[in-house]
Protein backbone atom coordinates (compact mmCIF):
# COMPACT_ATOMS: atom_id res chain seq x y z
CA UNK A 1 0.00 0.00 0.00
CA UNK A 2 1.11 3.41 -0.94
CA UNK A 3 0.24 5.85 1.93
CA UNK A 4 0.56 9.48 1.07
CA UNK A 5 -0.03 11.36 4.83
CA UNK A 6 -0.36 14.71 5.50
CA UNK A 7 1.44 16.58 8.62
CA UNK A 8 -0.22 19.06 9.12
CA UNK A 9 0.89 22.85 9.31
CA UNK A 10 3.37 23.40 12.63
CA UNK A 11 5.42 20.74 14.39
CA UNK A 12 5.47 16.86 14.37
CA UNK A 13 2.85 16.42 16.68
CA UNK A 14 0.36 17.84 14.20
CA UNK A 15 0.35 14.65 12.05
CA UNK A 16 -2.99 12.56 13.28
CA UNK A 17 -3.38 9.63 15.22
CA UNK A 18 -4.26 7.66 12.13
CA UNK A 19 -1.49 9.14 10.26
CA UNK A 20 1.25 8.39 12.92
CA UNK A 21 -0.41 5.05 13.27
CA UNK A 22 0.23 4.27 9.68
CA UNK A 23 4.02 5.64 9.89
CA UNK A 24 4.96 3.63 12.56
CA UNK A 25 4.27 0.37 10.71
CA UNK A 26 5.68 1.57 7.48
CA UNK A 27 8.94 -0.30 5.62
CA UNK A 28 10.07 3.14 3.93
CA UNK A 29 8.99 6.87 4.89
CA UNK A 30 9.55 9.31 2.58
CA UNK A 31 9.23 13.44 3.43
CA UNK A 32 8.68 15.78 0.64
CA UNK A 33 11.22 18.42 1.30
CA UNK A 34 10.23 20.90 -1.30
CA UNK A 35 6.84 22.85 -1.31
CA UNK A 36 6.36 23.24 2.48
CA UNK A 37 8.07 22.96 5.65
CA UNK A 38 7.35 21.91 8.93
CA UNK A 39 9.32 23.59 11.95
CA UNK A 40 10.61 20.02 13.62
CA UNK A 41 14.04 18.82 11.74
CA UNK A 42 14.09 15.63 9.90
CA UNK A 43 15.79 14.04 13.06
CA UNK A 44 12.48 15.00 15.50
CA UNK A 45 10.58 13.13 12.63
CA UNK A 46 12.70 10.21 13.00
CA UNK A 47 12.72 9.79 16.51
CA UNK A 48 8.89 10.26 17.03
CA UNK A 49 8.18 7.54 14.44
CA UNK A 50 11.10 5.20 15.32
CA UNK A 51 11.70 5.41 11.69
CA UNK A 52 14.10 6.34 9.22
CA UNK A 53 12.86 9.14 6.86
CA UNK A 54 13.90 9.46 3.77
CA UNK A 55 14.18 13.36 2.62
CA UNK A 56 12.79 13.44 -0.94
CA UNK A 57 13.49 16.74 -3.07
CA UNK A 58 11.63 18.04 -6.20
CA UNK A 59 14.35 15.65 -8.48
CA UNK A 60 13.50 12.69 -6.50
CA UNK A 61 9.76 13.08 -6.44
CA UNK A 62 9.28 14.11 -10.11
CA UNK A 63 12.10 11.94 -11.94
CA UNK A 64 12.40 9.05 -9.15
CA UNK A 65 8.72 8.16 -8.63
CA UNK A 66 9.40 4.44 -9.67
CA UNK A 67 12.18 4.67 -6.86
CA UNK A 68 10.00 5.88 -3.99
CA UNK A 69 7.01 3.09 -5.39
CA UNK A 70 9.08 -0.05 -5.37
CA UNK A 71 7.72 -2.79 -3.76
CA UNK A 72 4.64 -0.93 -2.98
CA UNK A 73 2.40 -4.24 -4.03
CA UNK A 74 3.59 -6.04 -1.17
CA UNK A 75 5.47 -3.51 1.40
CA UNK A 76 3.98 -0.30 3.11
CA UNK A 77 5.60 2.94 1.82
CA UNK A 78 4.65 6.27 3.40
CA UNK A 79 4.92 9.10 1.48
CA UNK A 80 4.77 12.33 4.00
CA UNK A 81 3.76 16.04 3.19
CA UNK A 82 3.82 19.03 4.90
CA UNK A 83 -0.26 20.18 4.86
CA UNK A 84 -2.54 18.20 3.37
CA UNK A 85 -1.55 15.90 0.37
CA UNK A 86 -3.96 17.44 -2.36
CA UNK A 87 -1.87 20.83 -1.57
CA UNK A 88 0.62 20.14 -4.73
CA UNK A 89 -0.12 19.13 -8.26
CA UNK A 90 3.52 16.77 -8.10
CA UNK A 91 1.77 14.67 -5.59
CA UNK A 92 -1.52 14.77 -7.28
CA UNK A 93 0.96 13.02 -9.87
CA UNK A 94 2.38 10.87 -7.75
CA UNK A 95 -1.04 9.32 -6.30
CA UNK A 96 -1.96 8.66 -10.19
CA UNK A 97 0.98 7.20 -11.49
CA UNK A 98 0.79 4.73 -8.08
CA UNK A 99 -2.86 4.07 -9.32
CA UNK A 100 -1.98 3.11 -12.60
CA UNK A 101 0.93 0.53 -11.93
CA UNK A 102 -1.99 -1.28 -9.41
CA UNK A 103 -0.86 0.25 -6.36
CA UNK A 104 -3.41 0.75 -4.04
CA UNK A 105 -3.16 3.89 -2.02
CA UNK A 106 -4.58 5.38 1.36
CA UNK A 107 -4.45 9.42 1.44
CA UNK A 108 -4.58 10.41 5.35
CA UNK A 109 -5.86 14.14 5.14
CA UNK A 110 -4.66 16.90 7.50
CA UNK A 111 -4.93 21.16 7.62
CA UNK A 112 -3.08 22.87 4.47
CA UNK A 113 -2.14 26.71 4.67
CA UNK A 114 -5.61 26.34 2.44
CA UNK A 115 -8.22 26.14 4.98
CA UNK A 116 -5.98 27.16 7.64
CA UNK A 117 -5.63 30.89 6.71
CA UNK A 118 -9.22 30.82 8.39
CA UNK A 119 -7.26 31.64 11.17
CA UNK A 120 -7.10 35.15 10.12
CA UNK A 121 -10.72 35.74 10.49
CA UNK A 122 -11.85 36.18 7.12
CA UNK A 123 -14.42 33.59 5.93
CA UNK A 124 -13.19 30.43 3.75
CA UNK A 125 -16.31 30.55 1.65
CA UNK A 126 -15.67 34.37 0.40
CA UNK A 127 -12.25 33.61 -0.83
CA UNK A 128 -11.60 33.48 -4.47
CA UNK A 129 -8.88 31.76 -6.93
CA UNK A 130 -5.96 31.14 -5.43
CA UNK A 131 -2.55 33.06 -6.38
CA UNK A 132 0.88 32.49 -6.28
CA UNK A 133 3.69 34.78 -6.04
CA UNK A 134 6.50 33.78 -7.64
CA UNK A 135 10.31 34.91 -7.07
CA UNK A 136 11.37 38.35 -9.45
CA UNK A 137 14.98 38.06 -11.10
CA UNK A 138 16.48 41.04 -12.47
CA UNK A 139 15.18 40.14 -16.16
CA UNK A 140 11.94 37.65 -15.23
CA UNK A 141 9.16 39.33 -13.47
CA UNK A 142 5.82 37.69 -14.19
CA UNK A 143 2.58 39.50 -12.93
CA UNK A 144 0.15 37.48 -14.65
CA UNK A 145 -1.18 36.33 -11.02
CA UNK A 146 -2.34 39.97 -10.56
CA UNK A 147 -4.96 39.84 -13.13
CA UNK A 148 -6.65 37.22 -10.80
CA UNK A 149 -6.19 38.83 -7.85
CA UNK A 150 -7.69 41.98 -9.70
CA UNK A 151 -10.54 39.85 -10.53
CA UNK A 152 -11.28 38.58 -6.82
CA UNK A 153 -11.04 42.06 -6.01
CA UNK A 154 -13.87 43.05 -7.90
CA UNK A 155 -15.92 40.26 -6.82
CA UNK A 156 -15.66 41.61 -3.28
CA UNK A 157 -13.57 38.24 -2.83
CA UNK A 158 -10.49 37.65 -0.35
CA UNK A 159 -7.07 36.56 -2.21
CA UNK A 160 -5.12 34.16 -0.71
CA UNK A 161 -1.18 34.96 -2.20
CA UNK A 162 1.19 31.72 -1.42
CA UNK A 163 4.94 32.90 -1.31
CA UNK A 164 7.25 31.45 -3.23
CA UNK A 165 9.65 28.62 -1.81
CA UNK A 166 13.48 27.74 -3.50
CA UNK A 167 14.16 24.71 -1.88
CA UNK A 168 17.07 23.19 -3.46
CA UNK A 169 16.97 25.15 -6.60
CA UNK A 170 20.62 24.55 -8.47
CA UNK A 171 22.27 27.58 -9.55
CA UNK A 172 22.11 28.57 -12.88
CA UNK A 173 25.62 28.06 -14.33
CA UNK A 174 25.92 24.45 -12.59
CA UNK A 175 22.60 23.12 -14.66
CA UNK A 176 24.98 22.56 -17.35
CA UNK A 177 27.72 20.76 -15.08
CA UNK A 178 27.20 17.20 -13.88
CA UNK A 179 27.91 17.72 -10.51
CA UNK A 180 24.53 20.36 -9.54
CA UNK A 181 25.32 23.42 -7.01
CA UNK A 182 22.71 24.16 -5.07
CA UNK A 183 21.33 27.79 -4.07
CA UNK A 184 20.83 28.52 -0.62
CA UNK A 185 17.37 27.98 0.43
CA UNK A 186 14.95 30.71 -0.44
CA UNK A 187 11.31 31.83 1.67
CA UNK A 188 9.61 35.08 0.00
CA UNK A 189 7.93 37.24 3.18
CA UNK A 190 5.19 39.05 3.40
CA UNK A 191 7.03 42.05 2.93
CA UNK A 192 8.89 40.92 0.00
CA UNK A 193 4.99 39.80 -1.45
CA UNK A 194 3.74 43.19 -0.76
CA UNK A 195 6.81 45.28 -1.88
CA UNK A 196 6.42 43.42 -6.00
CA UNK A 197 2.58 44.11 -5.30
CA UNK A 198 3.69 47.70 -5.49
CA UNK A 199 5.82 47.77 -8.17
CA UNK A 200 2.90 46.01 -10.23
CA UNK A 201 0.28 47.99 -9.06
CA UNK A 202 2.35 51.37 -9.49
CA UNK A 203 2.65 50.20 -13.01
CA UNK A 204 -1.20 49.32 -14.12
CA UNK A 205 -2.50 52.30 -12.26
CA UNK A 206 -4.48 53.67 -15.11
CA UNK A 207 -5.59 50.38 -16.66
CA UNK A 208 -6.68 48.66 -13.12
CA UNK A 209 -10.06 49.02 -12.96
CA UNK A 210 -10.63 46.44 -10.09
CA UNK A 211 -9.87 49.28 -7.24
CA UNK A 212 -7.08 47.54 -5.53
CA UNK A 213 -4.80 50.11 -4.11
CA UNK A 214 -1.81 50.83 -2.30
CA UNK A 215 -4.61 51.28 0.80
CA UNK A 216 -6.14 48.09 0.36
CA UNK A 217 -6.18 45.95 3.55
CA UNK A 218 -4.26 43.17 3.41
CA UNK A 219 -3.10 40.18 6.15
CA UNK A 220 0.24 38.85 6.32
CA UNK A 221 0.69 35.41 8.25
CA UNK A 222 3.55 33.86 9.27
CA UNK A 223 4.10 30.13 10.92
CA UNK A 224 0.66 29.47 10.74
CA UNK A 225 -0.43 26.37 13.22
CA UNK A 226 2.99 27.25 15.11
CA UNK A 227 2.91 28.40 18.87
CA UNK A 228 4.70 31.58 17.40
CA UNK A 229 2.19 32.15 14.45
CA UNK A 230 1.88 36.09 13.80
CA UNK A 231 -1.08 38.01 12.17
CA UNK A 232 -0.53 41.15 10.97
CA UNK A 233 -3.72 42.83 9.10
CA UNK A 234 -2.09 46.76 7.59
CA UNK A 235 -2.55 48.39 4.48
CA UNK A 236 -0.58 46.75 1.56
CA UNK A 237 1.45 50.12 1.22
CA UNK A 238 2.32 49.11 4.89
CA UNK A 239 2.82 45.65 4.47
CA UNK A 240 5.44 46.29 2.69
CA UNK A 241 7.71 47.38 5.65
CA UNK A 242 6.78 44.40 7.99
CA UNK A 243 8.84 41.99 9.56
CA UNK A 244 7.08 38.45 10.40
CA UNK A 245 9.92 36.38 11.24
CA UNK A 246 10.98 33.47 10.19
CA UNK A 247 9.30 31.31 7.17
CA UNK A 248 6.49 29.79 5.85
CA UNK A 249 4.97 33.75 5.54
CA UNK A 250 1.33 33.97 3.43
CA UNK A 251 -0.32 36.88 2.23
CA UNK A 252 -3.87 37.84 1.87
CA UNK A 253 -5.67 40.73 0.14
CA UNK A 254 -8.97 40.87 1.90
CA UNK A 255 -12.10 41.58 -0.14
CA UNK A 256 -12.86 45.51 -0.51
CA UNK A 257 -16.48 45.10 1.66
CA UNK A 258 -16.10 43.10 4.74
CA UNK A 259 -18.87 41.34 7.08
CA UNK A 260 -18.93 42.42 10.69
CA UNK A 261 -17.90 39.83 12.07
CA UNK A 262 -15.04 39.52 9.73
CA UNK A 263 -13.81 43.11 10.39
CA UNK A 264 -14.45 42.30 14.03
CA UNK A 265 -11.76 39.38 14.48
CA UNK A 266 -9.70 41.25 12.09
CA UNK A 267 -8.91 44.65 14.54
CA UNK A 268 -7.29 42.41 16.57
CA UNK A 269 -4.65 42.36 14.06
CA UNK A 270 -4.14 45.81 13.12
CA UNK A 271 -1.27 47.40 13.76
CA UNK B 1 -7.54 28.26 28.04
CA UNK B 2 -9.88 28.27 25.18
CA UNK B 3 -9.24 25.05 23.03
CA UNK B 4 -10.59 25.37 20.00
CA UNK B 5 -9.50 21.83 18.69
CA UNK B 6 -10.70 20.40 14.69
CA UNK B 7 -11.10 16.73 14.68
CA UNK B 8 -10.27 16.26 11.09
CA UNK B 9 -13.28 14.44 8.66
CA UNK B 10 -13.14 10.90 9.17
CA UNK B 11 -13.28 8.77 12.54
CA UNK B 12 -11.71 9.50 16.08
CA UNK B 13 -8.49 8.77 15.05
CA UNK B 14 -8.36 11.68 12.83
CA UNK B 15 -7.29 13.89 14.96
CA UNK B 16 -4.11 15.17 15.55
CA UNK B 17 -1.54 13.89 18.42
CA UNK B 18 -1.50 17.37 19.44
CA UNK B 19 -5.38 17.86 19.74
CA UNK B 20 -5.49 14.58 21.69
CA UNK B 21 -3.15 15.34 24.17
CA UNK B 22 -4.10 18.70 24.80
CA UNK B 23 -7.82 17.20 25.11
CA UNK B 24 -6.76 14.32 27.34
CA UNK B 25 -5.78 16.90 30.12
CA UNK B 26 -9.23 19.26 29.64
CA UNK B 27 -11.63 19.86 32.95
CA UNK B 28 -14.28 20.35 30.50
CA UNK B 29 -14.70 18.97 26.83
CA UNK B 30 -17.48 19.89 24.25
CA UNK B 31 -18.37 18.72 20.74
CA UNK B 32 -20.08 20.91 18.20
CA UNK B 33 -22.52 19.41 16.21
CA UNK B 34 -24.64 20.62 13.95
CA UNK B 35 -22.30 22.19 11.70
CA UNK B 36 -21.12 18.47 10.31
CA UNK B 37 -20.46 15.05 11.56
CA UNK B 38 -18.08 12.69 12.79
CA UNK B 39 -18.34 8.82 11.94
CA UNK B 40 -17.60 7.93 15.00
CA UNK B 41 -20.06 8.01 18.16
CA UNK B 42 -19.89 10.48 20.94
CA UNK B 43 -19.12 7.38 23.04
CA UNK B 44 -16.00 5.67 21.04
CA UNK B 45 -14.91 9.72 21.42
CA UNK B 46 -15.16 9.54 25.18
CA UNK B 47 -13.54 5.99 25.44
CA UNK B 48 -10.21 7.83 23.56
CA UNK B 49 -10.39 10.56 25.41
CA UNK B 50 -10.81 9.06 28.42
CA UNK B 51 -13.00 12.50 29.21
CA UNK B 52 -16.13 13.13 29.51
CA UNK B 53 -17.69 14.73 26.01
CA UNK B 54 -20.49 17.15 25.93
CA UNK B 55 -22.50 17.46 22.82
CA UNK B 56 -23.17 21.46 21.86
CA UNK B 57 -26.08 21.91 19.81
CA UNK B 58 -26.56 25.21 17.99
CA UNK B 59 -28.75 26.45 21.26
CA UNK B 60 -25.70 26.04 23.52
CA UNK B 61 -23.37 27.35 20.75
CA UNK B 62 -25.11 30.37 19.59
CA UNK B 63 -26.84 31.35 22.99
CA UNK B 64 -24.67 29.92 25.64
CA UNK B 65 -21.40 30.91 24.97
CA UNK B 66 -21.02 31.67 28.20
CA UNK B 67 -22.12 28.97 29.73
CA UNK B 68 -19.29 26.58 28.26
CA UNK B 69 -16.55 29.58 28.47
CA UNK B 70 -17.62 29.67 32.18
CA UNK B 71 -13.99 29.24 33.91
CA UNK B 72 -11.83 29.29 31.28
CA UNK B 73 -9.42 31.64 32.92
CA UNK B 74 -8.25 29.32 35.53
CA UNK B 75 -9.28 25.78 33.42
CA UNK B 76 -8.37 24.29 30.58
CA UNK B 77 -11.60 23.90 28.08
CA UNK B 78 -11.80 21.86 25.16
CA UNK B 79 -14.41 22.86 22.31
CA UNK B 80 -14.31 20.10 19.43
CA UNK B 81 -15.01 20.94 15.70
CA UNK B 82 -15.21 18.47 13.33
CA UNK B 83 -13.11 19.55 10.16
CA UNK B 84 -11.34 22.59 10.91
CA UNK B 85 -12.00 25.00 13.54
CA UNK B 86 -12.88 28.05 11.14
CA UNK B 87 -15.08 26.07 9.35
CA UNK B 88 -18.21 28.01 10.36
CA UNK B 89 -18.65 31.36 11.25
CA UNK B 90 -20.42 30.46 14.43
CA UNK B 91 -16.76 29.35 15.76
CA UNK B 92 -15.21 32.69 14.51
CA UNK B 93 -17.72 34.32 16.53
CA UNK B 94 -17.10 32.17 20.03
CA UNK B 95 -13.27 32.26 19.72
CA UNK B 96 -14.02 36.63 19.49
CA UNK B 97 -16.43 36.17 22.71
CA UNK B 98 -13.60 34.24 24.29
CA UNK B 99 -11.05 36.99 23.60
CA UNK B 100 -13.16 39.94 24.51
CA UNK B 101 -13.67 38.19 27.84
CA UNK B 102 -9.57 38.26 28.13
CA UNK B 103 -9.69 34.34 27.94
CA UNK B 104 -6.55 33.19 25.92
CA UNK B 105 -7.43 31.08 23.07
CA UNK B 106 -5.33 28.55 20.84
CA UNK B 107 -6.58 26.56 18.07
CA UNK B 108 -5.46 23.37 16.57
CA UNK B 109 -5.88 22.92 13.03
CA UNK B 110 -6.90 19.82 11.10
CA UNK B 111 -8.39 19.28 7.84
CA UNK B 112 -11.26 20.19 6.35
CA UNK B 113 -13.68 19.66 3.21
CA UNK B 114 -12.57 23.08 2.17
CA UNK B 115 -9.11 21.00 1.82
CA UNK B 116 -9.82 17.91 1.51
CA UNK B 117 -12.12 18.23 -1.78
CA UNK B 118 -8.66 18.12 -3.58
CA UNK B 119 -8.52 14.05 -3.60
CA UNK B 120 -11.62 14.70 -6.51
CA UNK B 121 -8.24 15.30 -7.98
CA UNK B 122 -9.31 18.98 -9.46
CA UNK B 123 -6.56 21.64 -8.19
CA UNK B 124 -7.34 23.68 -4.77
CA UNK B 125 -5.69 26.90 -5.96
CA UNK B 126 -8.50 26.81 -9.21
CA UNK B 127 -11.68 26.80 -6.80
CA UNK B 128 -13.49 29.95 -6.54
CA UNK B 129 -16.09 31.06 -4.09
CA UNK B 130 -17.51 28.09 -2.12
CA UNK B 131 -21.20 28.01 -1.94
CA UNK B 132 -24.17 26.36 0.23
CA UNK B 133 -26.93 24.90 -1.37
CA UNK B 134 -30.08 25.09 1.26
CA UNK B 135 -32.72 22.35 1.79
CA UNK B 136 -36.05 23.57 -0.27
CA UNK B 137 -39.62 23.71 0.96
CA UNK B 138 -42.67 23.95 -0.88
CA UNK B 139 -42.88 28.00 -0.67
CA UNK B 140 -38.55 28.91 -0.35
CA UNK B 141 -36.63 27.99 -3.00
CA UNK B 142 -33.86 30.24 -2.59
CA UNK B 143 -31.53 30.35 -5.44
CA UNK B 144 -29.15 32.82 -5.22
CA UNK B 145 -26.38 31.19 -4.78
CA UNK B 146 -26.42 30.34 -8.28
CA UNK B 147 -24.66 33.23 -9.76
CA UNK B 148 -21.90 32.99 -7.46
CA UNK B 149 -21.80 29.39 -9.53
CA UNK B 150 -22.15 30.69 -12.40
CA UNK B 151 -19.60 33.28 -11.90
CA UNK B 152 -16.92 30.72 -11.09
CA UNK B 153 -18.36 28.55 -14.35
CA UNK B 154 -17.70 31.36 -16.44
CA UNK B 155 -14.04 32.31 -14.93
CA UNK B 156 -13.06 28.69 -15.64
CA UNK B 157 -13.26 27.78 -11.72
CA UNK B 158 -14.80 25.43 -9.94
CA UNK B 159 -17.02 25.20 -7.40
CA UNK B 160 -17.66 23.55 -3.71
CA UNK B 161 -21.04 22.90 -3.02
CA UNK B 162 -21.45 22.56 0.92
CA UNK B 163 -25.11 20.78 0.95
CA UNK B 164 -27.42 21.64 3.50
CA UNK B 165 -27.65 19.81 7.18
CA UNK B 166 -30.00 20.09 9.40
CA UNK B 167 -29.78 18.60 13.15
CA UNK B 168 -31.53 19.36 15.78
CA UNK B 169 -33.95 21.70 14.00
CA UNK B 170 -37.03 22.52 16.11
CA UNK B 171 -40.57 21.75 13.94
CA UNK B 172 -42.49 24.84 12.86
CA UNK B 173 -45.27 24.10 15.27
CA UNK B 174 -43.30 23.96 18.22
CA UNK B 175 -41.12 27.19 18.12
CA UNK B 176 -43.68 28.95 19.82
CA UNK B 177 -44.33 26.03 22.61
CA UNK B 178 -42.15 25.74 25.61
CA UNK B 179 -41.15 22.38 24.69
CA UNK B 180 -39.59 22.30 21.32
CA UNK B 181 -39.56 19.63 19.58
CA UNK B 182 -37.40 18.57 16.94
CA UNK B 183 -37.30 17.28 13.20
CA UNK B 184 -35.27 14.24 12.51
CA UNK B 185 -31.79 15.27 11.34
CA UNK B 186 -31.61 15.98 7.16
CA UNK B 187 -28.46 15.71 5.36
CA UNK B 188 -29.01 16.87 2.19
CA UNK B 189 -27.20 14.08 -0.60
CA UNK B 190 -25.33 14.77 -4.30
CA UNK B 191 -29.10 13.85 -5.75
CA UNK B 192 -30.51 16.17 -4.02
CA UNK B 193 -28.18 18.88 -4.89
CA UNK B 194 -28.40 17.74 -8.25
CA UNK B 195 -32.15 17.84 -9.01
CA UNK B 196 -32.25 21.55 -7.11
CA UNK B 197 -29.73 22.62 -9.80
CA UNK B 198 -31.18 21.08 -12.45
CA UNK B 199 -34.56 22.86 -11.58
CA UNK B 200 -33.21 26.03 -11.22
CA UNK B 201 -30.90 25.64 -14.65
CA UNK B 202 -34.37 25.13 -16.23
CA UNK B 203 -35.68 28.32 -14.97
CA UNK B 204 -32.74 29.96 -15.84
CA UNK B 205 -31.98 28.53 -19.36
CA UNK B 206 -32.52 31.66 -21.33
CA UNK B 207 -31.03 34.43 -19.28
CA UNK B 208 -28.05 32.27 -18.03
CA UNK B 209 -24.86 33.00 -20.05
CA UNK B 210 -22.18 31.15 -18.36
CA UNK B 211 -22.39 28.05 -20.01
CA UNK B 212 -23.38 25.69 -17.16
CA UNK B 213 -25.41 23.15 -18.40
CA UNK B 214 -27.11 19.77 -17.81
CA UNK B 215 -24.45 18.16 -19.24
CA UNK B 216 -21.42 19.69 -17.39
CA UNK B 217 -19.16 18.10 -15.26
CA UNK B 218 -20.18 17.11 -11.36
CA UNK B 219 -18.02 15.47 -8.57
CA UNK B 220 -20.36 13.88 -6.09
CA UNK B 221 -18.04 12.90 -2.66
CA UNK B 222 -19.37 10.87 0.21
CA UNK B 223 -17.82 10.28 3.61
CA UNK B 224 -14.52 12.08 2.38
CA UNK B 225 -11.49 10.93 4.77
CA UNK B 226 -13.51 7.76 5.61
CA UNK B 227 -12.65 4.43 4.73
CA UNK B 228 -16.17 3.87 2.84
CA UNK B 229 -15.15 7.28 0.83
CA UNK B 230 -16.57 7.35 -2.72
CA UNK B 231 -16.55 9.88 -5.30
CA UNK B 232 -18.29 9.84 -8.59
CA UNK B 233 -17.70 12.18 -11.65
CA UNK B 234 -20.70 12.67 -14.13
CA UNK B 235 -22.89 14.75 -15.77
CA UNK B 236 -25.09 17.01 -13.39
CA UNK B 237 -27.95 15.36 -15.46
CA UNK B 238 -26.36 12.10 -14.36
CA UNK B 239 -25.83 13.29 -10.91
CA UNK B 240 -29.69 13.49 -10.09
CA UNK B 241 -29.81 9.77 -10.49
CA UNK B 242 -26.53 8.89 -8.28
CA UNK B 243 -26.69 7.39 -4.86
CA UNK B 244 -23.77 7.62 -2.65
CA UNK B 245 -25.02 6.14 0.49
CA UNK B 246 -24.84 7.87 3.56
CA UNK B 247 -23.73 11.42 4.67
CA UNK B 248 -21.74 13.84 4.53
CA UNK B 249 -21.57 14.65 0.94
CA UNK B 250 -20.71 17.11 -1.39
CA UNK B 251 -20.96 18.89 -4.78
CA UNK B 252 -18.31 20.27 -6.71
CA UNK B 253 -18.68 21.47 -10.37
CA UNK B 254 -15.78 21.21 -12.48
CA UNK B 255 -14.64 24.10 -14.93
CA UNK B 256 -15.12 23.86 -18.15
CA UNK B 257 -11.58 23.12 -19.07
CA UNK B 258 -10.10 21.15 -16.95
CA UNK B 259 -5.81 20.90 -16.72
CA UNK B 260 -4.67 17.57 -18.18
CA UNK B 261 -3.35 16.74 -15.43
CA UNK B 262 -6.95 16.93 -13.65
CA UNK B 263 -8.83 15.53 -16.17
CA UNK B 264 -6.10 12.52 -15.98
CA UNK B 265 -6.99 11.62 -12.15
CA UNK B 266 -10.91 12.42 -12.60
CA UNK B 267 -11.48 9.45 -15.38
CA UNK B 268 -11.03 6.95 -12.47
CA UNK B 269 -13.85 8.54 -10.86
CA UNK B 270 -16.23 8.17 -14.17
CA UNK B 271 -19.30 6.27 -13.68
Amino acid sequence: MFYVIGLGLGDYKDVTVKGLEIIKQCDRVYLESYTSILSSPTSELEEFYGRKVTVADRELVEQGASEILEGAKEQNIAFLVVGDPFGATTHTDLILRAKQSGIKVKVIHNASIMNAVGCCGLQLYTFGETVSIPYWTESWKPDSFFEKLAINFKNNLHTLCLLDIKVKEPTLESLTKKKKEYMPPLFMSVREAAKQLLEILDKKMSNDTSGLSRKSLCIGLARVGCDDERIIACSLEEMADVDLGKPLHCLVIAAPKLHPLEDEYVQQFRI
